[in-house]
Parts: C-alpha cells; structure tokens; sequence
C-alpha cells in the first residue's frame, strides 16, 4: 500500500509519522527532541523518519514542515531560529537523497492551513485563510484548492503585514507589523509599557510575565489586561479585514495559543473588523472559526504536503 | 475561426473588439460613449457588441470588464458608480442570454492584470502583481498562472488594504486604505491640507486642482508639490512591501495616469520599499515595471478572461 511520511520539526520537538492514504491515524509515529542549537540535526532527523518507516511497505513520498524562512520550492532552510548548523540548508533535498523518496518542505503555518482545508475546519471550502496566533504570527492560504506559496516559497507571511508604518518593533526587527500588535510578546510588551507609564493593575512588572499571566488578570477583571487583550483583537480585526480584500476566503481559521482565549480576543476581534470591511459583501457566508487538528496540525499538513506536490489524492 | 468578443466598460467610454485567437491586433473594433447616469446602458452595449460582431463566423465566448464592486463568479455588477440603472444588475448573464454565447465579467483592474501577464509586462511570469495607480487604486494578481478571484469575486482590492488605521478617508468611506494616501485625489488631498495649513507653494487653493497639476508643480521645483509625491510614494512602498509579503510575486508592474509620473513617485517609493520588505529574499529576481498595454489593457484582459474562462487558450 502507497505509505506518506511526514515530519514536523517545532522548535522543541521532532514530530514524525507514517501514514497510508486511506487513514487519517498514523501507522507508526515517534517524536524526539529537536536540540536545534546542538549538533547533529541531519541525523537526528534521519533517526526519527527511520524508526517511522513502515514495514514492508514502499515510500511514496516525505513531506517536511519547520519554522521559517525558507525556500518551498528548492526545499532549502534559509535561517531557522536558534539553529547555526541548518541556515542556507538543503532540508529537503538531504533526506531526499538519503532515503531515494521525493521529499517536500514548507513552512509550520502554511502547513498547519494546509491541514486545516484538507483534514480539519477548513474541510469542504476552497478559499481558506488559517491564521495562528501565538509568539508570532503565522498564516497559510489556500486559493482555489491550492497552496499559495509564491514565486521564491515566501507568501502568505501575514503576520509581517505592515498595520501601521509608526508602530511598535516586531520579533523580525522591523516595525507596525500585524504581529507586533497582536501576539502574545506584543500583549506582554503593551502591559509593561502601560504599568511603565503608571497603569494600576494586579500584573506586576516582571520579566518572566506572559500572556497567559496577562489572560489570567483579564479574567480577574484587571482593566489592563482586558484593555491589553482588546487591543490586540481589535489590530487583529485591521489585518484581517484588509486579508480579506486581498484574498475573499469563504473561512477564517484561527489556531495558536494566544487564540486559545476566546471571546477576550475575538470580541473586540469582530466589532473592528466589521468596522473596518468596506463592503458587506465580504461576509456575507464567511464562516469565522476555531482551528480543529490541534498539534497534530503539522504532521497533517507535512503528509498533505506530500500527498499534494507527489500528485496523490489531490 | 474561433472568435471571441471583449468589451471594456469604462467611466466614460464603452470599448467593443472582436479578435481571433492567432492575432493580438482586433478583426473589428468600435467605441461609444458609455453614460452611465442615462438609461438605456444595456441598448448599447447590446449594440456596441453586434457592431464587432465577425461577418460568418461563431463567437466562442463574450469577455465584460467594468469598475467595481461586481460578482465576477455570477457576472452581476454590485454597485457600479453614479449608474442606479446597474445596480446588483445580471450583466454577464443578460448578455449571454441575448447573444447565446457564454459571457463573463470581471473588474477592470483585474482584467488589466490579466492582460499583462498574458500580452504585456508580464509574459513569461507565474506570480504577478498588476498595480494601477490612478483615481483610485486598483489591482490584479495572478498566482500560479491563475487569475485570483476569490469566494465572492471580490479579491486583490489592494487600494483597500489598511496601511495605516488611523490615516485620511478613501473613497469608499473607510479610513486609512492605500487609495487614501497614493491616489491622485489623495496627493491633491494633501496638497490642499498643507496650502491650508499656511505652506508656502506656487499651487493655490482651487476646487479644480489635480494630481497632474501638482507634479507640473513639482516639475518646476516647488517643495510642496515634490513632497506630495514623495508621501504617496513612501506610503506605496509600504503597502507594496505588506503585498510582497503576502503574495511573494516575480514581478510588479505599475499602471495607471498617477504612475506616469516616474521618479517623482518612484524614487521614494523604491527607498521605502527597501526599507519595509522584511527579509531580502522577497527582492531576489523581482522585476518592478511599467505597464506596456495602456488603453488596451481593459479590452485585452476581457479577451484573456474570455479565453481562460471558455477553456480556450490557457
């Protein structure tokens, strides 16, 4: 029977699977850790997609997801976070070699929406927009059944949509990115600034203060925290609002921790973007929802990576 | 022979050609007056069409283009400006009816897109981003070969893309799109602004000033004027780079009367550009152009749509 392998390298754990096209649920599946700052990485990798292979059975294909940037075309890591042994790194094209199999590579978000349309909420529409929003934020398009991934493999980096050219600085050093209103470091970065300038809050300034801390006080009815959780929904309804002018999806799709909070991010989240759609049209049918395939997201989105450019079941 | 008919409905003119599909050059074509605010819209261009009509052979398919909002998926025009007679009017579908050949409707920043990357700029590009900077601010972008539409035909609206959420109102009412920082209304806006705020130019304040007015200005050296181009440009490179993020294209080409204007947009536009795209990589082979089709892009790109949507040619 055709078997799929598929890994996702997060930046904790190496996830592996092996799937045949008939199932959702894994054959064998393995995770590890990643050690990304330790040598060594290529074997590692090579180790956890070995101990996932399925007995007797042929490799159609492999599919690989991990953190950007890099480039989906040619399968090369341009500069994975934390990782020295893996910038300008040919990824894909290693473990093609070393295991004869066509091997596939794309980034964590496009793969997580990839997983999304083809496994999870997204099931049954052709026009997804899937956003996660946690440290960063990460999207993944899908246009008429297809995976955007542009002309050098870097579309859909929505979280680097610029929402106001003065705004603060974002994790990739540049400024008013969507991410750097939104995330959960831009929510804790609000806070500090506003117990800074005198706030009253129950959150005390403190380096280790996270999102979840700032959520917590929300939920105790800190005025702060409500405020910090606002804020960022309503830059987030901004970003979409304009995503939606751009690419008219049928479904918004929201994973990541940060949107793990619910209606302390999505009310304010949906007061500004109908403020901001400029025509009603936009919405009318669209559905807005909570992602459904959790951490199993990116091996989902690795095997229909595969699936998808090996020409199976697509 | 196949032939196939393209009319452009623009703000002041009704364009009709008919071509073959060997030939870029039309077989017939005629042009009328569109007057929009009379009745009567669907008379004439009924007639516009039978007036290409080719002697003794079968039209394949009818493209339309026109100004927006319109459903390009059922061919009905939404809310096309000062023409009550259009509104959420069956265009696509009236003609196909009356003619008995398959018809289909697109906006005309589209359909320019579309134009250039199959006839002009564009050719031999994948992944393109057609800008027109005039009036307004329109677009149309083409991914993986394909025409971006969207689930309601609404997509690639990129004048109405947020750039800044607290920046002047656009034409569609809304605040802080594109349109309303590099349009040439918006150039003039500013212009306007400034005179009233005491700045010194050789422009005055005039109900009838216009963008070309102000980069006559700008010719001769007045500060004011070259500012105000140099503002629009800076504020298209940064909704450029947020496209480049978002779309990863191989080329952008730039239409439109307010672009004519070269480096006195340009040169600022390429420094902010620069300086916004968040990683390098996003420049690497990008080609940044003009248009090269000019009144005929509107009729070329109703003829791609035509050709493309018929399963002729594409």
């Amino acid at each position: 029977m055709t078997t799929i392998i598929a890994v996702d390298i997060g930046g904790t754990q190496m996830r592996a699977a092996s799937y045949t096209q008939d199932r959702l649920q894994p054959i064998k599946q393995k995770k590890i850790p990643t050690l990304a700052s330790e040598p060594g990485g290529m074997d590692r990798l090579t180790r956890v997609i070995e101990d996932v292979w399925p007995n007797g059975n042929s490799v159609a294909a492999i599919g690989l997801g991990s953190p950007g940037p890099l480039d989906s075309h040619t399968g090369y890591l341009l500069a994975p976070p934390n990782n020295p042994e893996w910038h300008n790194f040919p990824l894909a094209p290693s473990v093609a070699s070393r295991f004869g199999v066509r091997t596939y590579l794309d980034n964590d978000a496009n793969l997580a929406g990839l997983a999304e349309y083809r496994f999870g909420a997204g099931k049954g529409h052709h026009n997804v927009l899937y956003i996660t929003v946690s440290t960063g934020i990460g999207a993944g398009v899908i246009i008429d059944d297809r995976l955007l991934q542009g002309y050098h493999g870097l579309a859909a980096e929505l979280g680097h949509v610029i929402v106001d050219p003065d705004g603060p600085p974002c994790s990739c050093g540049f400024n008013g990115h969507l991410e750097s209103f939104s995330s959960g470091p831009a929510i804790v970065r609000y806070v500090l600034g506003e117990l800074d300038s005198g706030a009253r809050s129950i959150l005390k300034r403190d380096e280790s203060l996270n999102a979840r801390d700032v959520a917590e006080a929300a939920q105790q009815g800190d005025a702060l925290a409500i405020k910090a959780y606002q804020r960022a929904g309503e830059y987030l309804g901004i970003g979409v609002a304009s995503f939606l002018h751009a690419f008219d999806p049928s479904i918004v799709i929201f994973g990541g921790g940060v949107s793990q909070v619910g209606d302390l991010l999505f009310d304010s989240f949906h007061v500004s973007l109908k403020q901001r759609v400029f025509h009603p049209r936009y919405l009318e049918g669209l559905v807005i929802t909570k992602a459904q395939l959790g951490d199993n997201a990116g091996l989902l989105g690795a095997r229909a990576l595969a699936e998808m450019k090996a020409g199976l079941a697509f």
